[in-house]
């Protein structure tokens, strides 16, 4: 049995505590971050809550083994004064939708074996998936995965505007949207590189540029740029 | 029975051809764009080569009804004697992989009411989405389709290559990446975006930025400062 203390009702806590409330061999306790007074000590005490609160709500928590749940805090952002670690699912979490913790990729660091060693059971528990991720690599990770999850959707938003104005049904875009992001399970995202940057097609380029707003424009200018420095690395 | 010729073997041409060659009511030929002398008259020549070449491809075709497979050409750019038409289908396609075209949307438009049902009747063959757009719609499209495909693209590049930098396994991003692109079927982008640009969390950008070479900090600075500005709008 492992006993466990989540803090912190925000998406991660909410959905960490959904998660393992039913799972065999798992006995979870949930708490507000703001009534840290009287826990009973457990084997590990997750602390969900924001990054600039780890802080001090790390300092409150009275148990041997405490981890955080944040991709950019390194783990000594902790100030328990046990043992430490990082539990960070990589994945993006609303509310309201129900997660599935299956195959999600869980970064692991801990300044204890054994402390490793019950992060590890509970992602298995999870069906999720261990990496282990030093508090370096992460801080690398949570800046890729803004580039891959919080720009990519801004692409999508700008596209909806573009539908929008001309009465175009975004939905006429979804299978594009699908097909390019399962695409990275069989080729390098270098390799999937294709449109008018990566072939160099000025005209096709000065086309688009002509029916975009200044804001939009300077996106394109900018990653078109991109693309074409890339192709020329390659 | 529908007579279609296929000019041109590149991917789209390729990709018609083999899910047309074997489709019930469909009699399908296949040509090269060099070898236009001697084609039989059929209902539809769809002409799939690349966009600087439908101009001189289709003063070529002998042929009474001619489609261009273009989303950023204009019907107009057609310089055939005889009706004309559009038929884009909106996929990004790559040679080797086989292409289903069920449930992809189809771009139609055409000068002639029968010729807009021959186009009609081949999108029902292969289990395509009929969309009726408009040689003005579908250049708005286009260019939103870049940002969904090429750029998102882009966005997978820099994250490898974030990846790559400090060993860690780019395959750790892939669920972030699907379930990404997954939400756009159940909320708006608009709703969807997260991250330090839409809670205006200057220190997490600081952090970021630190970490990001030139170019990529000033994809970053720009995707930033347009998420910020989309956020106000709202």
């Amino acid at each position: 049995m492992i006993s466990v203390t989540i803090v912190g009702r925000g998406n991660v806590g909410t959905h960490l505590w959904k998660a393992l409330q039913n799972a065999e061999g798992i006995k979870v306790t949930h708490i507000d971050s703001r009534h840290l007074e009287a826990i009973e000590k457990s084997d590990v005490a997750i602390i969900a809550v924001s990054d600039d609160a780890i802080g001090e709500v790390s300092s409150q928590v009275n148990n041997d083994f405490v981890v955080h749940t944040s991709g950019s805090v390194s783990m000594n952002g902790l100030t328990n004064t046990g043992n430490k670690g990082v539990f960070y699912p990589l994945q993006t979490f609303t509310k309201d939708n129900e997660i599935d913790f299956t195959n999600i990729p869980f970064c692991l660091e801990s300044d204890d074996p054994m402390g490793l060693d019950i992060l590890e059971s509970l992602v298995k528990v999870l069906n999720g998936n261990i990496f282990h991720v030093n508090s370096d690599q992460r801080k690398r990770l949570h800046v890729a995965a803004v580039f891959v999850n919080n720009f990519t959707n801004h692409m999508y938003v700008i596209a909806h505007e573009i539908c929008s104005q001309y009465n175009i049904p975004f939905d006429i875009l979804e299978p594009l949207i699908i097909e390019t992001c399962k695409k990275i399970k069989s080729i390098s995202p270098l390799d999937a590189q294709t449109g008018p940057a990566k072939r160099n097609d000025e005209e096709t380029i000065q086309n688009h540029l002509n029916l975009l707003n200044q804001s939009q424009q300077e996106i394109y200018i900018k990653l078109t740029e991109s693309i074409q420095t890339y192709g020329k690395k390659l």
